[in-house]
């Protein structure tokens, strides 16, 4: 219990779903953050695109209005909830806030992911928090942690599956044995995807994840921009089949990582990953974030990465936090962040998964096993399904360099006994 | 990157597997913490029982005492990392440091399950850290996503493996057909279980964990007292068995919860938790925390639960936090808690299994099926194994109270066909 009470005065910008939610959350639990922290939680402005629209929660009369600028410059409003969305005018809006000494709150993971140094600057300069732990992840403790908890410790890698519409596709792939199509097809009659699905299939909402993720894990300022992209358009019933039979779930992961010589990779591509990981088993719309270090060996939190509530309880987390620090006259900054060194993609190693077309004749595999070995791929494992027209080779490699890899499967290609190489995936070590 | 640095000078109490792992965490990671923080963490004092033993870290000449009281009021010392264990001296050398406007860190389940409120309340009024992340789960971020990222959300329901030990001999058991003796042996010579294995078998260790885990999530303190207990020696390769056959696992879960009315319930037991459940897929001597909230939903916080390593890295990331506020002149505290309203245990509601050894004759399921009818108990599932004097009957309940699930037991125990109780476990819903 706190003797003193202190207000600390709202300003939203964007009250879609998530906005809607917090209104509703401090609503509903503005009592206890009083009781536990003294601190009195206000929703004094909130603005909007349009005005007249219904929303599903009670604001006061007055509060909303369509000046988001008004808001943040409004000297009644003590704290900036960013929920708009996307660069600009989101960007503006937030410096705008830092300037003025009003910590923010965002959301909005394009944001982070793009212009993230630049507002973790103007947050230090300010001496107030720019906090963002629901841009990724949802409801989720994922950046806290990697900021707070994991300090005492190096971490070495972090893998994410941190976009719930693949993850829900894939999982309808892997236990409905639905194909992309029909699942992608349910995915958008749910609600869960967009008609255009591009940002979220093609790996780029998972990827400007990824950037913040390592940003915060390694220290260095990773931008959208630097992460590479494979989507799960390509992946195919028989890969799922084949995943199964040898012990594997397919996920589209966000990884990050950082070697010993200080480089930083991070990419988003679609992998096997062993049944007894912990990852195999986050399911539908859920996110998990897995994190190995040198000391705490391996962390992984799980929960779910979208929603209006989630995602509101993890801003409320946030607004809690700065509103307390606030109070205080104090602030956890990240800090002028260097910027990483990225290790080019061709410089991974991983093991491959392959599965290709090929002529049913003799010597095909001698051919085929002859390119692996002249590109030094050293194949762990290889079946032929089918015969004839149909026949099939998939093979999984051991690990190999990336470049090596790609040079395989360039000559593969070029091979008269390869009809076409269907799938590509990356094995995550068991 | 930081201007100016600020050094942080820690006093150990202790130096044993954690202390040693601190110590040479703070030389692994001093660099890069200083480089991000500012902050250069200097161990300069270690109090220990005997100066002359051998140490696996090289600590300064003279840095070694056996005066833990002189390290605590030593003015050179700016905070204090209490890692000896149990209440006394562990409790009087807290408050002292926390007097002296020192913050304390440290792992101590013990100390924490039991007069944690006490010592909060000393940190409240100093006004400085007293944090204890490593107090709960090791390496996992618990304590810190509870307190903070959390504050938004009321949390219903927090389910623990969170001890390493019994959830390993478990694994063993599921998943090599051992007995339960068989696998406690294998701890014992793997240096996972006491040679004693009370505290940890018999549910202790989970019992005051789940004890701060309550406290934390629903605000109000909860002792070690307070909890209620069964260990996991009773369950055998026959209950394992069953437990497969209808896809559960069995673990032993520290369960704390907080109805509508806001009374707390606090326990620990073995029980059956379904495969698909996340807590099923938690192996070895891996923990995990599992958190229900009301808008967050479902969460797992999952790692390494033990070990030197991971437990230190968590003192390191509290000791990171609590320097921090230290310089600022701030602190994060939990302030004076109320005492939780404990729900007696008779009114808890579970599903629940049950194997009875009966005399194969006419009428018996009968008699059994009128007991539970007869204390409003309602059968989900019955099976019969065997025949003649090895016949016995395996139930599953519907949700029931306990105090009802009680009164059937006591009457089974009565009926002459009931040669015995075998197995009794609670049944986590699917």
């Amino acid at each position: 219990m706190h003797a003193e009470t202190s207000v600390v005065r709202l300003g939203l910008l964007g009250c879609g779903n998530v906005g809607a939610a917090l209104v509703g959350l401090v609503g509903e639990q503005g009592h206890i953050i009083e009781a536990r922290t003294g601190l009195r939680l206000e929703v004094a402005r909130v603005a909007v695109r349009n005005v007249a629209k219904d929303r599903p929660v009670d604001l006061p009369v007055g509060c909303l209005t369509h000046d988001a600028d008004g808001v943040v410059h409004d000297p009644e409003i003590d704290l900036v909830v960013e929920l708009v969305g996307g660069i600009e005018p989101a960007r503006s809006l937030v410096l705008d806030a830092l300037k003025l000494g009003k910590p923010v709150v965002t959301a909005n993971k394009e944001l982070v992911a793009n212009v993230g140094t630049e507002l973790f600057a103007a947050a230090e300069s300010a001496g107030v928090d720019l906090l963002f732990e629901a841009a990724v992840a949802g409801a989720i403790p994922v950046i806290r942690p990697l900021r707070e908890s994991l300090a005492g410790t190096r971490i070495r890698r972090v893998t994410g599956i941190v976009n719930g519409t693949t993850n829900y596709i894939l999982t309808r792939m892997s236990e409905q044995g639905a194909t992309y199509a029909d699942a992608l097809a349910e995915a958008q009659s749910l609600g869960y995807a967009e008609r255009d699905p591009t940002a979220d299939v093609e790996g780029y909402d998972a990827g400007a994840k990824a950037a913040i993720l390592a940003t915060i894990a390694f220290g260095a300022s990773v931008v959208a921009g630097d992460v590479s992209h494979e989507g799960i358009s390509g992946v195919t019933p028989a890969d799922i089949a084949f995943a199964h039979r040898l012990g594997y779930e397919i996920k589209l992961l966000a990884v990050a990582e950082q070697g010993d010589d200080g480089r930083v990779a991070v990419r988003v591509h679609p992998a096997m990953v062993p049944a007894s990981h912990p990852l195999a088993s986050v399911r539908g719309s859920f996110n998990a974030v897995f994190i190995e270090g040198e000391a705490v060996g391996e962390l992984m939190l799980y929960g779910r990465g979208a929603g209006g509530r989630p995602t509101a309880s993890a801003v409320l987390g946030d607004v809690v936090d700065a509103a307390g620090n606030l109070r205080r006259g104090t602030s956890a900054s990240i800090g002028t962040l260097p910027r990483a060194v990225i290790r080019p993609v061709d410089e991974a190693r991983s093991e491959y998964y392959l599965h290709i077309e090929v002529l049913d004749r003799p010597g095909v595999l001698h051919a085929v096993a002859g390119v692996f070995a002249e590109h030094r791929v050293s194949i762990r494992s290889m079946e032929q399904e089918g015969m004839g027209d149909e026949a099939r080779l998939i093979f999984i490699t051991h690990e190999a360099a990336e470049s090596d890899f790609q040079a395989t499967l360039a000559a593969l290609r070029g091979l008269d006994a390869v009809d076409r190489v269907t799938s590509v995936l990356r094995v995550v070590a068991a």
